[in-house]
């Protein structure tokens, strides 16, 4: 059924009762004007846009996936500030056209995604547009925050697991140009085994943030990886006022991404260095802390470098994801 | 210049440098993952979209208006829960032809809500799209919170202002069809005052919310009017379990109102009951409290009723708008 034949208000209704269950420090939750929180310490509180056309793409996301990775997105935010994310608010926009079960599938990914981090929709809003539009507001909480601002020179730099896998899955689901259902559907036109292709396209579909509890307390710096490891290094970089020396052959790259990279003959090391949307976290500790993840690098006075086995200097420049760039 | 020739980056520096203002309780603000806050007491979340074509045409809305407006209306939410709004997180996406002018004054618009309210910006995403998709999350606080639900039968009904201007302000540039510079532009081909036309335009362009800081603490329930009259009474008396009476006589409405629906020829009362956008505030008291505000009717056991001068009820049903109505 189409939304326009349901109507604002029994959609609202319909995400109240799915989504009414209790939560800690939760004084008031969908259905007033505002929802209402007791917090306790810090309160964190982060925002972040998914656009049709320019986050994802219908032709291979369903709503399913697209629901949990919006949820996704926002809690690395929280996550990367050494955070525990407790709440979101939530607004979706979607054009006449927009069946009921679309909708109820979005928020079939919404509630996996509360579950699996044990977070509640708190409220949000719901519009007409003629596209689909989303957007979160995250609330976390956190004794001590993690900023991006604490790194100095002779720290070691850390990511929390493999990169470039999301950045490739998307490449193949281009190629592949239709939704995947996890656990059913192959692929066809690939020569390239469902074991590779399946935790790549996952990576992109539907990102697990990684929670920093384990080094939480031990970073000094820290940011998730949204828009490719070196912009988003030089970002924390830029944010403490010193650089960066990675060594490209520890940066961590798994075997389904050396597979399909050289199936699309695109370089592994670029996928890991430069392509987006991993959620790996990245982060610096004082040498000789003993944390578990894997050490990439070190803080130097300035510069980003990318030194290869020989500790030669590659040329390779800070690039990734942004908007508005002149790379379209 | 478009904002595609300048790239995302120097619009947040942009952004991060107007709107590094210091806040009361605020630890950190725009620049890392997440905004930090440490609250004090109840902490209010509230978000509201904007979508172009759907909330606004730019063919009568100036960039200026656009800013002000989306913070006033989120501003209203929390003002609705008796708070005191406190910071903004705002996504904004544009397409790629929008120019850095269009950003610049939307960014002063902003700014001048962000004055007139006391409050501050922290946070917020910045993405590309093919139309304009605004988004704002309000955070406020408050030592008590007014819900929709208190109202009580006896209970006297109030509202804080004229009701209809912001909805014939629409219908009026609809038929001016370009943008109008308060003080300066005077309409052409209508054959109305400025003085009628002005007030309107402006209640629809750069609404003001109403702080509700004179009679919070006498209000049983609140609701601000954001869909009409009598779509937000009756969810307010839905939330509540009880009716309303409205005296149709007491409704107030504005002198240009009555001109201007009278050159329109609308009815005064249909912009008055159904008209949205007013961003007056809408409460119930106990009777024999002295309140700061227009009484217009009582509570009762249900049912949404409005009486003629001799008492008799009217032929009205609750309109307003919805998104995904049938009525388009």
């Amino acid at each position: 059924m189409k939304l326009s034949q349901v109507g604002e208000l029994p959609l609202l209704e319909m995400v109240r009762k799915r989504f009414s269950a209790k939560a800690a420090g939760l004084v008031l939750g969908i259905g007033d004007d505002a929802a209402v929180i007791r917090p306790e310490h810090n309160t964190l509180l982060t925002t972040d846009m998914m656009v049709e056309g320019v986050h994802f793409d219908l032709s291979w996301t369903t709503p399913l996936q697209l629901g949990f990775k919006l949820v996704s997105v926002n809690v690395s935010d929280i996550y990367a500030m050494g955070g525990k994310p407790r709440y979101v608010l939530l607004d979706f926009s979607a054009s006449r056209t927009c069946t009921t079960e679309f909708f109820d599938r979005f928020f079939d990914g919404v509630h996996e995604a509360l579950k699996t981090y044990g977070i509640s929709l708190i409220g949000g809003d719901i519009s007409a547009a003629d596209r689909i539009m989303l957007s979160i507001t995250a609330v976390g909480s956190a004794k001590k925050i993690v900023t991006r601002k604490g790194a100095r020179v002779g720290d070691r730099i850390y990511v929390t697991g493999a990169l470039g896998d999301a950045a490739c899955g998307l490449e193949l689901l281009r190629k592949i140009h239709k939704p995947i259902a996890f656990g059913r559907t192959r692929p066809k036109g690939l020569s390239l085994s469902w074991q590779t292709v399946a935790p790549l396209a996952r990576r992109h579909l539907m990102p697990l943030a990684r929670d920093p509890v384990r080094f939480a307390s031990k970073a000094t710096a820290m940011i998730d990886i949204s828009d490719g490891l070196l912009l988003d290094l030089s970002r924390l970089c830029g944010e403490s006022g010193v650089g960066a020396q990675i060594r490209a052959a520890d940066v961590p790259v798994s075997d389904a991404l050396r597979k399909a990279a050289s199936y699309l003959n695109i370089s592994c090391l670029d996928f890991a260095l430069s392509g987006g949307e991993d959620y790996e976290l990245l982060f610096t500790a004082r040498p000789k802390t003993e944390v578990d993840a894997v050490c990439i690098g070190e803080v130097m006075e300035s510069g980003i470098a990318v030194i290869d086995e020989r500790g030669m200097k590659m040329n390779i420049s800070a690039r990734g994801y942004q908007h508005f760039s002149l790379q379209g």
